[in-house]
């Protein structure tokens, strides 16, 4: 196995274990968008289900949305993401939401609408076959990034956990990349001979997330390192020296 | 009274109710360094004592180390301190500690010890006066600064507290100015006429603290209300959306 993958095969099963995020006989849905984060997540459990202490099973859902139709995205390579489910063994289905098309007049599209929608679909999807867990491909980028969105614009202190168990559903939301960075990400694709690793959807390029993006790279100097120190801040909360 | 002052005035009058500093009774010592920082703050206090609902007393201590002789600092004019705090009527004692002297051979000078050795004191002192209350006058940029250092090297979620009580001693500290900003304190020195609010030691001035602050500065674009909504995540903790 080359060195990329080992490590992102390292730190997902340092997640799966110190956020107990798998429980024997787990059926946990995997949601692939066919981008690179959740393509090397889908391929990291298939690996793992052979060989993880306890049982668990996999299957994958693909959202495919009318973003393409409606001008907002370049269309998704459906095919690719079946062919690479069929390859690993993870059954697979497509579900098609139309998310533009739901928009009622007078509303315009947006990230947060979109990412709304396609969770309450992935949800009801999982609930009515009988997944108990979601596993979603947010890496530690994306948690640091929400971390300083929530801080700087909310005035919380809070992020995506990398596992969130819903209060009203019996389902529970896990983030088996919570420890990968991106970049490790990006290796563990090349390696693998994904296609681009690129987003497919180019609605909101320039948008809060990627300025949060750029201003995250300026505090830590692309330090894993502070990076990592961070990350850590958000288990270590002292109450007592707080406002 | 002009604007700057006012500005001040309300933000200290906020922060004392809004984080319950001032109790029936208390004797709260102001520690004064001779910076524009504890001097507004102790000018406001002194004149809060006069119409605030419950009596408080005050007095102030000025920790005079031996920087100055051993070259680390411009010497601090603490005839302009005791000129003042008699003005405002505030009972006011210099102490001498020499921070410096006090290395033992081989240990360097470094702020940490410094203001290790003079909070020492000024709890030794407080404490066999019979104070109560402890005044330090860092406010909502240090606080902040403070939090960022903590993220980013001790991997804590954590900061300097509006108000922390000591476990082991009868005494608490209050840090009155926490919700105002430099830029606010600079603008009421320049109405007092305050001399150069300069920081008089010169010993750290490209440390680690200054670093944070122009980070601060990047992040936030200067903006208060960037800052303040960092600041309001510090009591806004969700534990469930951690990791």
């Amino acid at each position: 196995m080359k060195n990329a993958k080992t490590t992102l095969s390292k730190l997902v099963e340092i997640a799966l274990r110190r956020y107990e995020m798998i429980a024997p006989g787990d059926k946990i849905l995997i949601a692939v968008s066919g981008g690179k984060d959740s393509s090397c997540m889908a391929w990291d459990l298939a690996s793992k289900r052979a060989w993880w202490d306890t049982p668990f099973e996999i299957a994958a859902c693909h959202v495919a949305t009318d973003l393409a139709e409606e001008g907002y995205a370049n269309p998704v390579d459906d095919s690719w993401i079946s062919a690479r489910m069929a390859e690993w063994g993870i059954p697979y289905e497509r579900i098609d939401v139309p998310v533009a098309n739901r928009l009622k007049p007078g509303e315009t599209m947006n990230c947060y609408w979109c990412a709304t929608q396609r969770r309450t679909e992935l949800m009801k999807y999982a609930q009515e076959r009988g997944f108990n867990k979601l596993a979603l491909g947010h890496h530690l980028d994306d948690i640091l990034e929400t971390l300083f969105m929530n801080m700087m614009k909310k005035g919380e202190f809070a992020t995506m956990p990398p596992v969130m168990p819903y209060k009203k559903y019996p389902l529970t939301v896990i983030r088996p990349l919570a420890l990968c960075e991106e970049r490790q990400i990006i290796a563990c694709a090349e390696e693998l001979d994904f296609r681009s690793s690129t987003c497919t959807c180019s609605f909101n390029l320039n948008g809060e997330r990627n300025k949060t993006k750029r201003l995250i790279d300026r505090i830590t100097g692309g330090s894993s390192h502070v990076k990592r120190t961070i990350f850590a801040s958000m288990s270590r909360v002292r109450t007592d020296y707080l406002a």
